[in-house]
């Protein structure tokens, strides 16, 4: 039987017209913020892939990696994430100009368990600022990230938090448990729910009395002047005071965009090189709180590539498939075919052919037919690809130096001119 | 030591910024055809990768295959070309309407030897028609083909010939040798020259009368029409007669688009699986011959895939990559960023972010400094960038609702009102 890989896809024209033009949406906010793009390559060597696990860091994508060897025996593998070439590529290039403003849209690879919406094979559009250690950064991310979900068409907001004010949370209650593994249960908060976080914290070891602690502290209301306030109050730590002031940096560059931005002290986000602010944007309204963009700081990652020179880091990747996903279930129209009008030619084909070219050159995506079907089969293909517009050209019609346009939507025909024709369509 | 796989690339903004403009002008050809995109996957089953060879085809395509096993210890491979996949998926999807016109752009993959203008990761854009036994698809693709180079201005060329029509004249001739090994050899005509191809054919054990009659036929000159009248003159097979009538019936179908469309009889292209018509583009006036696409009919693969049930199919393949080397060489600017102006704030960060959202909801692409720079450090990455405009936003300009632009090119500064300033602009 044949069949595609396990968990990847192909992608027909309905589909890709609309990834495509997701795509390019989001490449116009990328661009107009003024990052200019870079390609690296799908293949990498494997020990670039694994230098950022090298300090002994658990992480499930190394294990989903595919690795393989070339002829020559070196050992290679398909990048799982567009940060990692990223910072091999910066590494690489010592000379390159700071702040270092890139996005680059390309498949990333991850050998891992099949579920919805999870797949071996997807798309990320990452934009990253690397070389600035202040919140202006990630201030420029935010509205960078509100204005593609404002090109989408998406109502959408973003969610903020820093890992340093969660770090100070949990060593101010008294956590002695890996904060990696508080964490990742805390990032469940929206999937299981509070229950569901208490419970799994309980089996980890942490005491009912600390949950309390932890979720009273995760409940806090107000607007997120208010909240901080609050937590200034109570935390303990130097790190926690600095994620602290970090947030108020940042919601004080921001003053005059409030919209859509929002705290959450307990978004985590999974990734476990994230040093300070990290955000995830969400739709909303949706009955499933879906995800379609998450990124934050990871000022050490690059470090771990580049001799350990610092490199100060802010990302944030969309993700074009729930983006799609959601523009397939909300869009009015899918179309089939990008293309705008079919000829029938009516024992005409070399005339017919001009005229195309004709149609072509002022624009207008055209196809002719190429099987000397008949009308009503060309018709029932019209129909199946749902194209707007059939040009009938008869010898008759050819006679008097015109055609037959017929606009599918209406059923309407007209006999115009080439000229007219172009005039209606292009 | 921190490097990049063997053969693959980082294409840092200048180039890419060039490789997204060409792809993006290929598509708008593709799509003014009325070819609609698809998209397959990268990873495909190494079965599907191997299915073409199963008849016992030579080909390097195979040995050059990445290939790797998923966690389910599913033997996997990297794409090679866009064809396989497009044949599988046409296997995969009976209901598919004839003809089936579609192109994708994609990344394939090589584990071969790197020369000069060699890769293991690089770009493939394909367009095909499927389901069309006439030379009319042949005729829309050169069309397409010559559309593509206006559109990249490229001044360049097609060379057309039919695989039928080579083997008949080496049947003709009675070459008794491989027909694939004496093609391939035929093949480098370009390359080895007359000389060359001589000398190789000797060596497989052709007379040396037999490769003095190939090449007094190969050195036939004049119009297409009159090389194919003398052909008809001397043929013996069936094949042969065929593939001159395809010939003729395409350049009949193009007798009023005849520019840069050039018969070559020897023409042979390297895959074994065409069947018909080959074509491969060149640009003029280059000083090496260098071929920027390449296509023709194959007749037999999708069969192959799809139960042995017949698909005609025509093809045309463009590289990215030397399209891209040319216009390197031939482009008077390239544009190192995307970046449209760059805003210095003088201690007024906050208002500066605010006009930088006005310019950029205009539609400029603007970058602010983020990292309190000065004048001069961030004149010098403006240059080094080779932005085009500075915007210099002083308290004393914002008391007078004014700021400053500085055109880089001409060194002129003006003061005026950030309105003015997205007039000049957007």
């Amino acid at each position: 039987m044949i069949e595609t890989a396990k968990g990847v896809r192909d992608f027909p024209a309905e589909e890709t017209i609309i990834r495509n033009e997701m795509m390019n949406k989001i490449i116009t906010v990328f661009e107009n913020y003024g990052f200019s793009p870079l390609e690296t390559p799908t293949i990498e060597r494997f020990s670039t892939l694994s230098a950022k696990f090298a300090a002994g860091d658990e992480s499930d994508a190394l294990k989903e990696t595919f690795t393989f060897t070339d002829q020559g025996e070196r050992k290679l593998g398909l990048r799982f994430d567009l940060t990692v070439p990223l910072s091999r590529f910066i590494a690489m290039n010592p000379t390159l100009k700071m702040p270092f403003k890139r996005y680059e849209i390309g498949k990333v690879f991850r050998d891992g368990p099949i579920k919805l919406g999870r797949y071996r094979e997807f798309v990320q559009c990452d934009v990253d600022i690397i070389g600035c250690k202040t919140m202006r950064a990630e201030a420029e991310l935010l509205l960078l990230a509100l204005d593609v979900f404002k090109e989408l068409d998406i109502d959408a907001y973003v969610e903020v938090n820093n890992r340093k004010l969660l770090s100070g949370i949990l060593d101010t209650v008294g956590i002695t448990q890996s904060h990696e593994s508080v964490i990742t249960i805390l990032d469940k908060m929206s999937k299981i729910g509070l229950a569901g976080v208490e419970s799994e914290l309980y089996n980890l070891g942490v005491a009912k009395e600390k949950t309390k602690q932890l979720t009273d502290i995760f409940d806090m209301r107000g607007d997120r002047h208010k909240i901080l306030d609050g937590l200034k109050k109570i935390m303990t730590t130097d790190a926690g005071k600095q994620g602290i002031a970090e947030l108020e940096e940042l919601f004080s560059i921001l003053k005059d965009f409030k919209d859509n931005i929002k705290l959450n002290i307990s978004l985590a986000r999974g990734l476990s090189y994230y040093t300070g602010t990290v955000f995830e944007g969400f739709i909303k309204n949706n009955k499933i709180k879906s995800s379609i963009c998450g990124g934050g700081r990871y000022d050490n990652m690059i470090g771990l590539f580049a001799g350990n020179k610092e490199f100060p880091a802010v990302g944030i990747s969309f993700g074009l498939e729930p983006i799609t996903e959601f523009m397939k279930l909300t869009k009015l129209k899918i179309n089939k075919t990008v293309t705008e009008i079919f000829i029938v030619p009516i024992n005409t084909f070399q005339e017919s052919l001009k005229i195309a070219q004709q149609l072509r050159k002022a624009g207008v995506n055209t196809e002719i037919d190429l099987l000397d079907k008949g009308v009503s089969k060309n018709l029932s293909y019209v129909n199946s690809l749902d194209i707007p517009h059939v040009l009938f050209i008869g010898e008759e019609e050819l006679k008097k130096e015109k055609v037959k346009l017929r606009n599918m939507k209406t059923g309407k025909e007209e006999l115009l001119t080439v000229e007219l024709v172009i005039e209606r369509l292009a």
